[in-house]
């Protein structure tokens, strides 16, 4: 009769799921904030959003923090999180988000790093561990060369792809991989690389295929300027996470633009769009894709993150006011579960992510409206769905989509 | 990419500190409370505090559940989650407890055990457990006696040292002690005392020795009334705890005056500053040692404990309002984060310590102000930072100094 406690309240869930109706994420990365420090509003209390105002006041609002206290997310566990998978439980490693953060298609066993272009002296030794970061467009310039030139001897494949700048990923596919490789970056300058060593007898393989390919790459480079060397950091073996319809026979469809999103959204299952060039076509978009076909839609908003990591309050607040003329789009659609949230603070008075609690609401036939008047940090404190942490989320989603059955009898 | 969940928090902060800003602590003892039958309002309710009533609406409020739902904590406890190190799982005993409680400078390895003197009849069979409660005056005259005579014959010392009253603590420090011994004291009357029996063969030698005192110790005493015997119960080996500059890179600086806070500060590797006279000098000492040496400052104010436990409302609501007197002296140093909070609550109707929540705010330019207009029990209930487990707090303040990375990319 005596069970272990889950940690993990996602467990539970899982065990209660049925089918039921469709959940919209409407997610304003980056959303929450701090107040002007003239003004003393918020961006959400600045923007005039007459329209999500409204909806607050049918909805059930609360406040997410979505780690944990003081703890302040980057994108990937901030989203995690959100689709109901523990963050602190499913950890991604530098090498896989790297791969990610282009949308590469891992596959299981896929062992991905990532790479800086580096400079390094007649002698070898670091000068700029960043070869003066780059163009993005010479980084391109050098992966397509590297690709061209640089073979390697076993039965698998490498792939070698531009992230941005000096930052680009390695990815080693094949039989026989492992991971357990120690990065060639010794994360200073004045020094040499390390060799790539291996940390277990398994994963000599790897460690002599990484060390060949390094050796092969320095000869590519050779006559480049600042752009001589590549540095391995956080290899990583892919494993995928159980997928949203494995665990919440949820089968989403993401309508996110930008690489990172859409890559943890492949990550979990989810079907892709091609990256819709603007917000208004996102909007659209969701609209044209709604139907049987899924029942969970991820619509993903970067402008509030990017302007909130600009210090650019005012083009928070413009973001804002632009996806509240969007809102009615979704509204028509009148989903069984309609969420508006974020994966995390970014206040523009910080020009970056922060740990600061988001506002939530949830829209439902079974919500328990809190006839707030408006929705922002301050008013969803006093919303029905109170602070928690945003591994709840979904649970809560699930359960005013009828989707989770009665625990016990 | 899977992990374990860690259930102390604290282990995630431990992984992302960074250097960052000054937090000070100003802990009013047992400062949460219930309200009085009269007026129906608490002792920060009825406290004229204008200083703290302005600087909570320029700060994140909430409360704190210190332990847990229901629990009532001892000083140690409440004080152990207020600095990051849950309750639940840095446990200290009563040997231990007690050496703290007189600031004896523990070393790693002691066996500590607490001591009450007693009276035993002209058989050796317990009349009372606590020698009628001798005065503290006559515990120091007869622990001084001890010391003088009994000599113990092992490579090692050992020390026993008045805590009060009938209360006394028994350290032994040396090789080859271990704490697997069973308390002498049987916790009733009417029964000779036990003596100290081994659990394992390797603490033989120490249940030897605290036999060998124990026997010496009623030659001594043998002509005292009441106290005439001494009963030893929970030793216990001292292990050091991580240190706040090991775990979260924070060198402290403990301005409290009473024994118990400061054996608590130390056991954290806090630095201490002779033990201040008055409230008023804790206060000016902040001032004068406030600087780069030190990057966490813990200011401790008994009297709002003292006077709860006296059951005396006026006097708590008197010793609040002398703080906020004093308040200044901290607000003009300016520090990157100061938090005002308790270890637990004392209200005057109990006369003890009980379980319900204290308030707490966050001062920061980094914190919502939630813009309440006074510091209590019931406006914190509707602040940003919620009613949230006292474990929370350190990596709030942490957060708020800028000593947290990023979780994740």
């Amino acid at each position: 009769m005596e069970s272990e406690i889950p940690t993990d309240i996602s467990l539970v869930w899982e065990k209660l799921v049925q089918s039921g109706g469709r959940i919209v994420y409407l997610i304003l990365d980056g959303g929450g904030g701090l107040p002007h420090p003239e003004t003393g509003k918020t961006a959400y209390q600045e923007a005039h959003t007459p329209n999500l105002d409204q909806l607050a006041q049918s909805s059930s609002c609360g406040l997410l923090e979505l780690v944990g206290p003081g703890i302040t997310p980057g994108s990937g566990p901030g989203h995690l999180a959100l689709f109901g998978y523990h963050p602190l439980r499913y950890t991604l490693g530098r090498g896989v988000l790297s791969a990610l953060g282009i949308d590469f298609p891992l596959q299981e066993g896929d062992v991905a790093a990532r790479v800086n272009f580096a400079t390094v002296d007649t002698e070898g030794r670091i000068t700029d561990r960043r070869a003066g970061r780059i163009a993005t467009e010479t980084n391109q310039r050098l992966c397509e060369t590297i690709r061209q030139t640089v073979r390697l001897d076993f039965e698998g494949e490498y792939f070698f792809e531009t992230v941005s700048e000096h930052r680009a990923v390695f990815v080693l596919r094949g039989p026989g991989l492992n991971a357990k490789v120690q990065d060639t970056d010794p994360q200073r300058t004045g020094v040499f690389p390390h060799p790539a060593e291996a940390e277990t007898a398994d994963s000599q393989q790897t460690a002599t295929l990484v060390n060949t390919f390094v050796e092969q790459v320095k000869e590519v480079l050779n006559n480049e300027k600042p752009a001589n060397a590549i540095l391995l950091r956080g290899f990583e073996r892919y494993e995928p996470l159980p997928s949203l319809q494995e665990r919440f026979q949820l089968q989403g469809l993401c309508l996110a633009s930008y690489p990172m999103y859409r890559g943890v959204s492949r990550l979990l299952g989810m079907d892709l769009i091609a990256p819709p060039t603007s917000m208004e076509a996102a909007f659209e978009a969701l609209g044209e894709h709604y139907g049987d076909e899924h029942n969970f839609y991820f619509l993903h908003v970067k402008g509030t993150d990017s302007r909130g990591e600009d210090g650019d309050f005012q083009g928070k607040v413009a973001v804002m006011e632009a996806v509240d003329r969007l809102l009615q789009k979704i509204l028509a659609l009148d989903p069984e579960v309609f969420v508006v949230t974020s994966d995390h603070s970014t206040p523009a008075v910080m020009a970056q992510h922060s740990w600061h609690p988001v506002p939530v609401l949830i829209h439902s036939q079974y919500a328990r409206s809190d006839k707030l008047p408006q929705f922002d940090e301050y008013h969803c404190l006093r919303g029905s769905l109170g602070l928690r942490p945003g591994i709840h989320l979904l649970g809560l989603a699930l359960a005013h989509a009828g989707r989770l059955k009665k625990f016990g009898a």
